[in-house]
């Protein structure tokens, strides 16, 4: 991997030379800070038009939904506090030794921070781990989307061999002999026993539970209109107009719930990933994959589906310039697989100035960890 | 903890209102940043005098210095690769799924990131892993100082119940086992013989040669007079002056090499820890604990010997008041074991722009993370 970031790098550099210093916003008399403030303090529905382009999939930006778990629900409660359990207990793998928590971890906001996770036998994951904070919005789960709900979802790490590498079969009988867990599946499900239905079905209650808090961006939807500095408000307008982040990271937890393809694919190469198209087996979706919240970002990194980048102003320099586009080599003109990067894509121009304020946006985003742990497992 | 969490954010806001906001030190004529540039760009030894208090282990600050382990070598270099493979091997654990890397990642700077680690059956561990960055420098080894050298420190984690839970005499008949290793051992040390003893050797080698990268602040105390920003320079000369951080954190990696304590023991309470006490079984040491050095500081969060601290707002917040002090209570006004804290803390009454800029400072000790694996494993 180190030689792909001496490539980068190199081009990084490159890329640092030729940035445009044009396009002060500061210069635009619409955009001073003072306007930008005033019309950015009225409800979202009278903001400035955002930059989406046709083919986008628009939802204006929002503040912090709650999620659809109602933990005043008893009956609900106790399925959450299963999950909750079965998420932190590594007898759910098949060494004892890998909880869910191993790459979801709270104190690191559910994800493990690793370029890719390690599993099983200490063998590497191919994709980073998103963290779940919010994970209850997205429509489909995974980089790929090949689960459609999270119940679904929770069984593919637990029997992966580079994951937890349990045996399914041998799952539910392995945490039948624990006998501390009777009593929570009988709290949750009305009798004791044990099946891989309702373990998946508590994992994926109580990750439906895992939200972000507040931040300063919610506060400023809210009545604290000073809760952007006017580098932020600067940002959030580039956000969604000049910077075009918008056209993908839109709606309340700042994701279309769509899959784009970003140029990372490695088509051909070492490190490969077709993603989406693995699900669909459509050639328009070589490379696409699933646009991730962008809540907490600045706590989540490195970035992207291979945790390629770890530094943002990396991030923004790739996007700058419109993200990588792969050479086509003579053979590969009537390639139906030849991925294309989306549409939506384009160099943006951004000046420096105007890429720190999109970052600067980024943090009004960040909200503290919130730390959960079981202490005591069932035994 | 999450109790805990609560009161110090409550504290936290409170020191927030009452935080003093005098002393902005750009009135002062002589503080004024080109007269810091211009004096902080002579060398060291003609820099200001630091603000630095009788008892205090003070040497200036300097450029990174290079690992004492000569890759050119080759005896020392078979070592090292043989002790980096042994670092990333999960079979030195009883569980054959937990390596050194498991809590010292590369990509996250030779930290788990998390407050305290996580091992053998999921327990956790009682303290923050420490980044390996630089660790050669340090005189002795763990938070409390109880290892006074590499080879012995390897041991420790390899063994212990809530770490890498190994039986120490089976260790090297089980790796005798892997005849992949054979030529590893015979090329770092003459035969094919496996010991623990060699094991250690090559671990503690290796992490010698781990080393952080040129940061901006090397690049300014060598000719690039600009690799640090105006705030960053007020933040080197807060750091040296009114800041006080330099009484402890000195030196070309930012650390006296020396045990503090800084009011975070716990006396008599849950998450009680003596630190240094344990080794010593001086009534002085209780709750000291080891100065970590400073490079990359901005990238090993979170903070304090029981990762106690996610951001560095909260760190400065409570150095600025001189850190918690335990309240003596009656009946303990005798007890010899009674933690005080080191006569150093003082409060600093910094203003939020002079904290800021210590934390600019900061900043600019950082470098990208230096990434390493083992892609192979002997078998």
């Amino acid at each position: 991997m180190s030689k792909i970031f001496v490539i980068l790098s190199l081009i990084l550099s490159g890329l640092i030379l030729f940035s445009f210093q044009s396009a002060n916003f500061n210069d635009d008399d619409e955009l001073s800070i003072d306007s930008l403030r005033k019309v950015y303090s009225k409800p979202t529905s009278q903001w400035p038009k955002p930059t989406v382009d046709a083919g986008a999939v628009f939802q204006e930006l929002g503040e912090l939904p709650p999620s659809p778990v109602d933990l005043k629900n008893d009956s609900v409660k106790s399925v959450v506090e299963l999950g909750k359990i079965l998420f932190f207990d590594p007898r759910l793998s098949g060494s004892n030794q890998i909880s869910c928590s191993s790459c979801h971890a709270p104190d690191l906001h559910w994800t493990d921070g690793r370029q890719v996770s390690i599993g099983h036998d200490h063998l590497a994951n191919i994709r980073n781990a998103p963290s779940l904070e919010n994970v209850w919005f997205y429509k489909r789960l995974f980089w790929d989307g090949r689960a459609s709900n999270l119940e679904e979802q929770a069984g593919s790490p637990v029997a992966a061999h580079n994951e937890m590498h349990q045996d399914m079969k041998a799952l539910s009988k392995k945490l039948s002999k624990i006998k501390g867990y009777q009593p929570y599946f009988k709290s949750a499900f009305g009798s004791k026993e044990i099946t891989n239905k309702r373990i998946f079905e508590s994992l994926a209650t109580f990750q439906r539970s895992i939200v972000s808090r507040r931040t300063p961006f919610d506060r400023f939807l809210g009545k604290d209109k000073k809760a952007l500095t006017d580098q932020q408000l600067m940002g959030l307008h580039l956000f969604r107009t000049k910077a075009r982040c918008i056209n993908c990271h839109n709606g309340p937890l700042f994701t279309d719930n769509e899959f784009h393809n970003d140029g990372l694919t490695y088509y051909g190469r070492k490190y490969e990933d077709l993603g989406l198209y693995n699900v669909t087996k459509k050639p328009e979706d070589v490379g696409k994959f699933k646009t991730p919240g962008l809540r907490n970002v600045m706590k989540t990194a490195p970035w992207f589906h291979n945790g390629l980048f770890p530094d943002m102003d990396g991030v923004m320099n790739m996007y700058n310039v419109g993200m990588p586009v792969q050479r086509v080599k003579p053979e590969q003109v009537n390639d139906p697989l030849l991925p294309k990067n989306d549409k939506l894509l384009k160099g943006l121009k951004l000046s420096k100035a105007e890429k720190d304020a999109v970052v600067a946006f980024l943090d009004a985003l960040s909200s503290p960890a919130v730390l959960v742990r079981v202490e005591q497992l069932p035994q």
